[in-house]
């Protein structure tokens, strides 16, 4: 979980400690063929074309060197390689169709494990309104899961990342800080109870995802797997804009605030730079940002095959500059926001 | 790789490697809420509806404890975890729409490995007319690669494995005992440099399931990802019928013949329980074999945005029987054939 930023003049022979997740996965998509790809290999899911509608398809692999710390419920992790994908599809505004989970297990995992497992798979999907459509099962020296989420959006609704530009609003559903707080709570043994739900269950935004797609006004979105801070840096290289962001705006969870109280961890980099959230990053044109606010502030009364999910804010956080700097004003001071995140690799 | 079969009775504590992997998936299983699901989890590929079509998808973990031997190359690794899911596609009839691919690799891996995984990634998804749509790279402690392919059929040609009936005819394509002659030659350091390729480089069979499926004749299908003996065995449970095979009819590959002799490992033990060799098992009515025999022997006029193939035979090889007995004629007598295959936590 370390976050220094290390650069690295890649050679063949690099190995990925150095390399890092990303520049990893930036080498590996750089080899493979993408003629005739929708998207590339850029945004949040992949997408096939079906008439005026998309298919969209994402995997996300956890394991317990990089994800899920020792003392985690199988529930727990069995909710979180649900809901980590289906975050993907919320931000591009599709609706699930189903998941399939491959599970690479160790010998000594038991079948109590496997059925713990299936009731915290059978919750996520059954709150988000899918279902687990199969999988795989595999001996593993390392606890691995490898999800699938399948999703479908009409062209119009779809949300890509890249689209974005300059003098528009930057926003983020929900609270910033919670995964970070879970982390550190456990860290520093505090609030353990509550802290693996911080870090393990997060709630995919599936159904505000929807209502953002809908509104047709959002330029660009992604979800905020990564930290706020490198999840800028990538819109901010794709779409050759910056981002001001004001970070007396950001809506830090309370929890947020208690663990970097009570551990002696700076919050700035809780909710900057750890990650985890799985909230969604949303811009859109300045002057449509009341109309979507009011749509959010309504959006209980969409109808919806899913469980009622608590209201969820939309907060307007900075904007989208021309001048191609990420910039972060903390206490009247503006100050570099940089590309870091939690690697996996380092 | 053991292949003895030990009965357990299943407790809440008991551990996997007691329980094997089949097992272990039936339990995962038994706990997922199934309602809806169009072929429950019993199948090689989920399906889901699009008017009269199906999309079918599906996921295939592959570890280098359980598949992938230490001296085999990125590029092979990168053929193999496209073949294997895009075998299951075969087994259906569906034509591929594409593929995710999620890896987990441990930290000393350098860019080297990642491109050559990436040209074996290519050329399979090349071969067979898809391509590579997205992925995901995580650190881990085991190399872990986790496939998922997505592809479409139509509703009437779709091949389930449930609907063979007493009296249809038993067929295989291609030969059996290539991927156990790879293994045993590895094992005993002969013929390695075709080996690894006999063992991870099988051939999806996606044209002669498209050409099996346009027929409308066969009863049910599969792929021989687990050998024939627990092949047939599934079959067998999910269809409640028994098989009767005939060893001398088994299409048997010549390197399995010359690896048996080389290294002194049993021939039948090779062809009926190893598996991986990725070759399609079907069933079909007695009465339409020929009509299906001649489709396949014209094959190649069939037109087609895959390479050419190297044109694969359709073998008879047994019966579907009332009598739920699975049996093989060894030298005129009749054998029981069992339910064993490699097995995964063994």
């Amino acid at each position: 979980m370390e976050c220094r930023k290390i650069e690295v003049i890649v050679s063949e022979m690099t190995n990925l400690q150095n390399l890092g997740e990303r520049k990893a996965i930036e080498h590996l998509t750089k080899n493979l063929d993408k003629r005739g790809l929708l998207l590339g290999f850029e945004d949040d899911c992949a997408a096939l074309e079906f008439g005026n509608k998309l298919i969209l398809i994402t995997t996300d692999m956890i394991t317990e060197h990089t994800h899920i710390p020792p003392g985690s419920t199988p529930y727990q992790i069995g909710w979180y390689i649900v809901a980590v994908n289906l975050s993907d599809l919320a931000a591009k505004g599709a609706v699930p169709l189903g998941m399939l989970v491959a599970l690479g297990m160790p010998n000594q995992y038991t079948t109590k494990f496997l059925r713990e497992l299936a009731r915290g798979l059978n919750a996520c999907t059954k709150k988000y309104g899918t279902k687990i459509l199969g999988g795989d099962t595999k001996s593993n020296s390392t606890l691995t899961l490898s999800g699938t989420a399948i999703g479908i959006v009409s062209k119009k609704e779809f949300m890509p990342r890249k689209g974005c530009r300059p003098g528009d609003i930057v926003a983020v559903t929900g609270e910033l800080g919670r995964a970070a707080a879970g982390f550190y709570a456990i860290k520093n043994a505090r609030n353990i109870k509550d802290a693996y739900n911080w870090l393990l269950k997060p709630n995919p935004r599936i159904k505000e995802g929807k209502l953002l797609a809908q509104s047709k006004i959002v330029t660009s979105c992604m979800d905020l797997s990564d930290s706020l801070g490198a999840s800028l840096s990538q819109l901010s290289n794709l779409n050759k804009v910056g981002f001001r962001i004001d970070f007396d705006k950001l809506p830090i969870s309370r929890d947020a605030f208690r663990i970097s109280k009570n551990t002696g961890t700076n919050l700035e980099e809780m909710v900057l730079y750890f990650g985890g959230d799985y909230e969604l990053l949303v811009t859109l044109p300045a002057a449509e940002y009341m109309r979507l606010s009011k749509i959010f502030k309504n959006s209980t009364r969409i109808p919806s095959n899913m469980e009622i999910i608590r209201k969820t804010g939309l907060t307007p956080i900075g904007v989208v500059t021309k001048a191609r700097k990420n910039i972060v004003r903390i206490n009247s001071t503006d100050i570099k926001l940089y590309d870091r995140s939690f690697e996996h690799f380092k």
